[in-house]
């Protein structure tokens, strides 16, 4: 379809940026892979020389805000914040660079050679709350892929964006790469949320990263399709055949490792064969750390004293030290909890029985599951993808942890001597 | 996320149909492949003793059909239309079965064992045209790559598809699988299309198979991810440094062979380096086969008796013994003029430098790029992908043809020995 050419005045500013970053993109696919480690060593050099300006400019936003304390907690940056940042982006300078791989290659009968060959999406979106690493991490991943990026972070961490994208474009610059690879937002006005939803054809992916009020906008309004990580309702199945005592340190770990991450287990489901004998560890293990319950009835007939569980207790993201526990009569029961009532984030079955493993594992909906271990190992870098911009929960590839490898669409090429199709 | 459980009369029909195919998607999902290559098998016998029933009810459509000549035309079952589907779907039955394959398998250093596993999308919503083959095509690609469908295809071509569709779900419940599996509009209802566009959550993916102004409306209306083929508007580019013999019968072969495929070349874009030599040979070899031109002013320099092209007639997927024609001067003229009106399907460059066609398809924003041959082969047939459901023209994956293994999303497996995360 041709792009008409118009005067750029007459679109929105975002419009207009994304034009140039797909301009940039162009570069930015067929660069090196060197070239694109370079400008992440840069941008993480900048991180650690810049500290005093980075702080700076976030002081000005924690200023200005008027929120609530884990709100400015996120918001805020510290010397050994950006340093995990800077560390971050030297990872995926060292990562294995994905433009460009063959992904699949063969002859055809009449000498037509076919490659799949991996190209970056595009100029990716990325529209985020006011956590200023995020636009880091997203730009480096963007780097490393070959994808331009858009940046739009919550007008609350203008100053800290504006900041910390000026250090990313020195990066650029530095490596003989264009700036306009990573642009953001003008100014801290609202309008450009909606103006990047209705990009079609200028933005490739819309990655929106943040709580699901904003998922939810994104997903109702984009045109462009989006990648999105809509929640992390996570299940963990103890089923009636587990070994009692990795049970009980997975299901701990991944409950409490860390509560208020995605890839935290909201909902434990036992098997009733094992739930008398069991539960009750499990929840005293629990409890000692400081874990709230609720309990369906067969639960509440084991342990009385476990407030009871509502359906829309089961259906909730706790992110916090919560645990919704429902006893179930094998593993077709607690597959038809987790369809119910699942986020299609990771679930996990623990069990001795690798034919019930099997069986869980071929039936589940959800992008990751778990056989064994704990859900919070559901994260781009345990996965060993060096990073991730986010775990996608839709059914359309990419899904699961996506890092830069994952940032990839293909083109085929074909290669001929003269053939002529019949 | 819970789906709820009303009372099925307060949704549309098509939204109830939706629910059951995916109650048969999951039983599909889990089938062995020889069970799904059955059903395939008996629909293609199916096709052959049903011969007379399909015919009738097509002449019951013909009759009631008030329409042009070539839609009458691609509306029309014969004897030797229903045999070429029933071998269509025989192929389909003979090929290698996508469902479950590990796309690839790694171990991390803490011992987790890490499988990418290919699994059906899920429920696919064909919306088409009144061509009665694509739903068998359809139907065939689907039970093949274990995914259910909702058909709906246009309504003057109601009661073939009607006919076509009992003899799928005989097919289907032939071979022990749920009928289920492959549903359709239960009337000629023109509603049913918003229906399924508004299905999200219910139908994974929309197909849209038919012009322009369907895919377009489907594009604009739909709140699930749209396959999308937009159209074909194919460029070849002969380059300077051609085989002038190659070129010559390829750019015919990419025109003439069947010009109302998508995968015909539309543009033929020559290097002014030789067009003076090159494109009075090539004209020549179209026009004596009934083609015509619409050429630019340097192909009218040297050719002034070709009509004058204007800048629509570039951006026209002519679908018929039309070429456009432009002169440019070298690789990246052609490569801007390509970016400037191509849909992103196909594009071909003859070159005998390797160096050049490198560059060239490097560079290309489309799904498929050829280098010495004719945009014909776009196909999932000459890819070996057995057949297809339509060459993706987007920019997320899948794109280009899109066959079994196409129709695929991919869930992580995770088998652990009780890892616990730091």
């Amino acid at each position: 379809m041709p792009v008409k050419t118009q005067n750029e005045g007459t679109f929105p500013p975002m419009h207009v940026l994304a034009k140039r970053a797909r301009e940039a993109a162009g570069v930015l696919a067929l660069s090196p892979a060197e070239q694109r480690a370079e400008a992440l060593r840069h941008i993480a050099a900048g991180l650690r020389s810049e500290t005093e300006a980075l702080l700076a400019a976030n002081r000005q936003d924690l200023e200005q805000a008027d929120v609530s304390a884990s709100f400015r907690e996120r918001l805020t940056l510290t010397e050994e914040r950006l340093e995990g940042m800077a560390s971050g982006v030297e990872t995926l300078a060292a990562m294995e660079d994905p433009v460009g791989q063959v992904l699949a290659e063969w002859e055809r009968p009449n000498g037509l050679k076919m490659r799949r060959v991996a190209v970056p999406f595009g100029v990716l979106g990325v529209i985020y709350e006011s956590r200023p690493n995020v636009g880091v991490d997203a730009a480096a991943l963007g780097i490393r892929s070959g994808n331009a990026l858009l940046l739009r972070g919550g007008s609350e961490s203008f100053h800290s964006a504006r900041a910390l994208h000026k250090v990313i474009q020195q990066g650029l610059a530095c490596a003989g790469l264009p700036e306009d690879a990573v642009l953001m937002a003008p100014d801290a006005g609202r309008e450009h949320v909606g103006d990047m939803l209705s990009a079609a054809g200028l933005i490739d992916v819309i990655v929106p990263r943040g709580g699901r009020a904003l998922v939810e906008r994104v997903q109702a309004e984009a045109r462009v399709p989006v990648l999105a990580h809509a929640a992390g309702l996570c299940h963990s199945y103890v089923h009636e055949a587990a070994d009692h005592e990795l049970a009980r340190k997975v299901v701990r770990n991944a409950k409490l490792r860390r509560p208020g991450i995605c890839g935290a287990t909201e909902t434990l489901l036992i098997d009733a064969a094992i739930a008398p004998a069991l539960l009750p560890k499990i929840v005293a293990d629990l409890a000692v750390e400081g874990c709230t319950f609720r309990a369906d009835e067969a639960a509440r007939a084991i342990l009385p004293d476990l407030p009871a569980a509502t359906e829309d207790d089961f259906a909730t993201e706790w992110l916090d030290k919560t645990l919704s526990i429902s006893v179930v009569d094998g593993v077709d029961a607690a597959l038809a909890h987790i369809a119910r009532f699942s986020s299609h984030h990771t679930e996990a079955i623990l069990t001795e029985d690798a034919a019930v493993a099997q069986y869980f594992m071929q039936r589940m909906p959800s992008a990751i599951v778990m056989w064994n271990t704990s859900t919070q190992f559901s994260d781009g870098g345990e996965f060993g993808f060096g990073a991730e911009i986010g775990i996608a929960t839709g059914r359309m590839p990419p899904r699961g942890p996506v890092g830069p490898a994952q940032l990839m669409t293909y083109r085929y090429e074909v290669h001929g001597t003269g053939q002529l199709r019949p």
